[in-house]
């Protein structure tokens, strides 16, 4: 079998090279130049979900990143997975859930805030049709900046002018304690400051809610802490079909469904964290559970598989129809 | 942490559960009722490549599918990947290849014409902005029907009128053969007559390559027999980039990658179709290079990693620009 190379293919060799047929001296049709939506749908139940895409930040990462485990083997896990090295590649993906009766978007993507090549949200909202005013209810599961910046864009205007918005009480009560804000380290500070900018002058509208509560029929909330204090997850329920949202229990499964006892920087409590990890994932992989994480490649759904070391993502299959 | 059944979470627990908020009378927004559309854009170089969705076929399978292992093991690797039982997924993933000369469409779906879970490349054409018309350049793998089908639509006109059509001179040889025609068992005679059906009034207007020829500049081609006698993978250059596509040197991964030594009915050559697999992978995974495959999950590019018993297939991360 001949080599791949281009020089070999164009080298000499036992086989005939034919020369390309000229064909019209017309130039092909121009390119697209750009990427096209990404947009992904299916049905739990009678519940229509759309997966939408937010985009990608390829956040660059230190020794200090993941503080329990030695960085060579954090640079292991990012080349066994083509990543980047030195990036955590940290992609986007909100969940529109039509129950039927509301228009439900859990989480709000980066707002165009985080990094340059995230925010293409509001324009995949228009590829799918969805008017951002028709959004009837915004379902937060914690507040870090790329889950609630997207409620609202650079001038500070509401995105989704018409929608209620429930948070875990949990996440209120932490983040917005100027107790907590004052004793934060500086970096830290900035998360704290940037959910007053979200937050502040609309908490009038803002609903809490404590974990076991359904924010609206059919989507129950679980406690799901470590993450951050209030970190909640999903569970949609139709018909016979469930799907567990994720949210940030796990970000890349290439870093941490492989690696579950990985500590992050961002995980605010990382015991906690680990430990609700394994706990949902054991039971998303027992259950063979469809689930959904907002750090999960696009289109962000799958199942669990429980492996020697940790658990493995299995994507969902792409499907032409509904 | 509550349990996640709708019961558990509904029934009295130490938690709070208040109601959902009673919210607007209004219904929410209708469902958008259809899939997205299955469409991927990527460089390699200059070239703007397009992976288009044309659907899935759950192909009905037997224990004498797979004839060199036990029908249980194929059963554990459906139900591993989370596939159906007694079913072999096969998605169908077609490439346009932008080359700023040559528009080029490798292998051209199923026409409709296999299953009715296929035969969205045409809606997907229309949602890239693609006119079947502006295609200059088609260039087929293989003459199995769900390659070659959709170069006429179901009346039996040209789909891309405009384009030249390239096939490896060793599958015209083989299959355009009447007297391998005569020879062949009662269900294969069927794909020898849809080959007929395609080709036969058309047969002027189509060139015949031999491997190591380039079918367009930047587009090499190479022998991969097994699969079929004259199976063909090309290797896509330019710049400093490169990508190859496999065509089916395996089918889906999951099965055929993890399980590079399973022989399928649809392969003519099963011993042949091995080595052309190991060869390959093998190369690809040592090189960690970009490769693309006809069945592979949508949108069907990634890498392949080698493992103790067979290949991995890591999915490209879907980005949200070109």
């Amino acid at each position: 079998m001949p080599t791949l190379t281009r020089r070999a293919l164009l080298a000499g060799s036992a086989l005939a090279v034919i020369s390309a047929p000229a064909g019209p001296s017309v130039a092909a049709a121009p390119p697209a130049g750009k990427e096209a939506p990404g947009i992904y749908r299916y049905r739990i139940g009678t519940f229509e979900l759309t997966a939408l895409y937010d985009g990608i930040w390829y956040r660059p990462i230190t020794e200090k990143f993941i503080h329990n485990a030695p960085f060579a083997e954090v640079e292991t896990a990012l080349a066994d997975a083509f990543m980047p090295a030195d990036k955590l590649a940290t992609p986007f993906t909100t969940l529109i859930v039509n129950t039927g009766k509301k228009l439900v978007l859990i989480d709000t993507g980066t707002g165009g805030q985080i990094a340059p090549s995230a925010g293409v949200l509001r324009a995949n909202l228009v590829a799918a049709g969805i008017d951002p005013r028709a959004i009837d209810l915004i379902v937060i599961s914690h507040f870090h900046p790329d889950h609630i910046n997207g409620i609202k864009d650079k001038d500070n205007d509401l995105v989704f002018p018409n929608a209620e918005i429930m948070v875990p009480g949990a996440e209120w009560k932490f983040w917005m304690d100027d107790a907590n804000l004052n004793a934060a380290p500086t970096d830290l500070k900035l998360t704290f400051r940037n959910q007053r900018r979200i937050f502040s002058d609309i908490a009038r509208n803002v609903t809490r809610f404590e974990p076991g509560a359904e924010v609206a029929p059919g989507i129950a909330t679980l406690a799901a802490p470590g993450h951050t204090p209030g970190h909640t997850v999903f569970a949609i329920h139709s018909g016979d079909q469930s799907l567990m949202v994720l949210g940030d229990t796990a970000q890349h499964p290439a870093v941490f469904a492989r690696h579950p006892d990985w500590q992050a920087a961002f995980d605010i409590d990382g015991d906690a964290a680990v430990a609700t990890r394994k706990k949902l994932f054991d039971r998303a992989a027992a259950d063979r559970m469809l689930v959904t994480g907002y750090h999960f490649p696009f289109p962000a759904c799958g199942h669990l598989v429980k492996t020697a070391g940790g658990y493995e993502h299995v994507a969902v299959e792409w499907q032409p129809n509904l």
